[in-house]
């Protein structure tokens, strides 16, 4: 039976973050960390600080049409490039390759192009599309009516979520002030992409392994009461075999507010 | 990125109740709390005296055919104009209004008819009709068998419900002694409300903000595998836009055994 | 209102395995433990030492097949009748019965035999059959097609999981090594009773009653979107009025690294 590790000082009281099951001399691990939309590498600030500091190496890479990138008329190919462009450029191999949210579909199209690069595949409440789909179409109808909207009336073909939308759907478990200061930090985000049909027969004839991780109040994608829509298991069964780690939290905020819990979750789903 | 307060003491140690997330000097709430079937206003004893002890003011209306009511024999209208008059008489404005279990139809009813005084509606694992729905509706079929059985064997109109099924699907996790004392304080139900079906156009057209707090053990609508039935997101999706906080307990025992804990989720639902 | 119990001390912090609402004065349960496949008695050690440290009497029955057992070439009635032998030659009364995963369809043949002696059946992500299936019948069609690929390939008829699917799906919140560490002690399971159909009228009539315990994070059986397989609510709503209680972890592995935390999942599903 394992037992805790009563010489571990920890901040905050024990049980919060780690399981019994944890191991604390973990075996570090090289990790990329995707963004999704309406974020930048800013997202994972916190989280990258909290998988350092157990002993991980740790990458953030930009891609096209977010950050400091002026240019917002990007493609999906274009994203993809750019993360394949940081990993071989750097040289990374054996990584763990973690995307969130809308990142998970640059996970899919990375892992096409570098997959003996790639150890192993972690999706945070990321899409994981079908071949042929496109982001906008995991989205229930009314969800994508409002993006078409949204984009109708854009100058430069960007989405910028609704107040509402954001703090009831991707920060439900903030305050009310750190819900705003997180929207107004949340930059506009290029529409194209979000709506790419994407071909991803490749990914479906890679044997890479993958896990799921979910977080039980995250509704960016509005469950269905018949499961055609959401993050888990409608996404996730697609991985096939996949390991599936959950945690408590929303969809933005909780990288956040409790980075540690989130961190660990990565590093449960990261693992060999 | 958020750091816990050390400087706040609790009775219990910390991270069972709160988040890191939470804010600790909250915003301070006008909370209107209305019971569901098998109950009266002591149902929220103790979730209110938590509310208030961290700054919000609560107010706990009683409504026809329960409490101190002798006249078992009332309809849906008289019960929401009881929480009405209530609210109207105290002049009560931006008010939480928070339904819990068959609260939420009173919730749907109350709020087409004082809108402007609803900052906010929160569905704790109560019942979104549809229009033209009853609660009794919403039971799977042989949920609604029962209930039409024990109606007709009342001398009064009224539903008690078997010591088994409350103490299985309402007191799950509760123990023995604790959920037959709820169950033996747990006043008769007049069926008539249960099964009045409403019109609900004018809740459909409303756009005051809404959430939904589900708790994870709460079986009191029995689960089914297709999603055809139960709280969440089967009636919750119905809410369009809303708010998703989750917590930890059942139906009926987790408002006495861990009042702190919902009081936050209801918080955390409610607030802006 | 309850209270916390501050003169209790425990090796962890109070609120990880245990819920306010936890009596401290637990009524003494008899307990006996059923596994399921790919394991043996050893399954229940460390769970059966922290029940016998909460008061509680605990049987672990071995059965056919299993365990020293050199006869792998068993039938499901064979199993049935080492348990229900073992519970009439002690003549134990009154019992807890649980089943934990396969151990679910032993439960059920069990109480067929001697309802009289089970106080309430408690299945922990446990099957549970309808009338003329078998285990094999609740797996996604291409775990059943492994299961059958593998028990082809068997010179003695008994199934071994691959590592990765042990891994992934049944200690997925283990560390590798401990994953690893389980994997190799886990024996070959008799391929016969998994792909037997089983006569269920009787037990569709007992009226005794009945728990489901479940672990969020257990898939065992993969979860799918249409929720046409699964542990909760695919197969627990099959109990007619049942006791839910939900856990943190996995299949396996959480038997082993968090076994007070399940141990207490199990005393509150048994009890009365």
């Amino acid at each position: 039976m394992f037992v805790p590790y009563p010489h571990v000082h920890y901040p905050h009281p024990w049980p919060y973050f780690v399981r019994s099951s944890y191991d604390f001399q973990p075996t570090p691990l090289t990790i990329v960390l995707i963004h999704g939309s309406w974020a930048d590498t800013s997202f994972w600030d916190e989280i990258a600080a909290e998988l350092r500091q157990l002993g991980h190496t740790v990458y953030v890479p930009e891609y096209a049409g977010h950050g400091a990138d002026p240019n917002k008329a990007v493609t999906h190919a274009m994203i993809t490039k750019s993360v394949v462009d940081y990993i071989v450029s750097h040289n990374l191999r054996n990584i763990v390759l973690v995307g969130h949210s809308f990142g998970g579909t640059i996970v899919q199209k990375v892992a096409e192009q570098i997959p003996d690069r790639i150890r192993r595949m972690v999706f945070w409440n990321a899409f994981v599309l079908k071949d042929g789909e496109s982001a906008a179409d995991e989205f229930p109808p009314a969800g994508r009516d409002m993006f078409l909207e949204l984009r109708k009336s854009s100058p430069d073909d960007t989405i910028k979520l609704p107040f509402p939308v954001f703090r009831e759907n991707f920060a439900n478990t903030a305050s009310f002030e750190f819900a705003s200061h997180m929207y107004h930090k949340a930059p506009a985000e290029p529409a194209g992409p979000l709506f790419e049909k994407l071909d991803l027969k490749k990914f479906y004839t890679l044997s890479i392994p993958r896990s799921y991780v979910n977080l039980t109040e995250d509704i960016a994608i509005p469950p269905q009461a018949d499961g055609a829509y959401g993050w888990h298991p409608h996404m996730s069964s697609r991985l096939g075999l996949f390991r599936y780690i959950q945690g408590v939290g929303d969809h933005f905020s909780t990288a956040k507010t409790d980075p540690r819990s989130v961190a660990y979750r990565i590093y449960e789903a990261g693992r060999d």
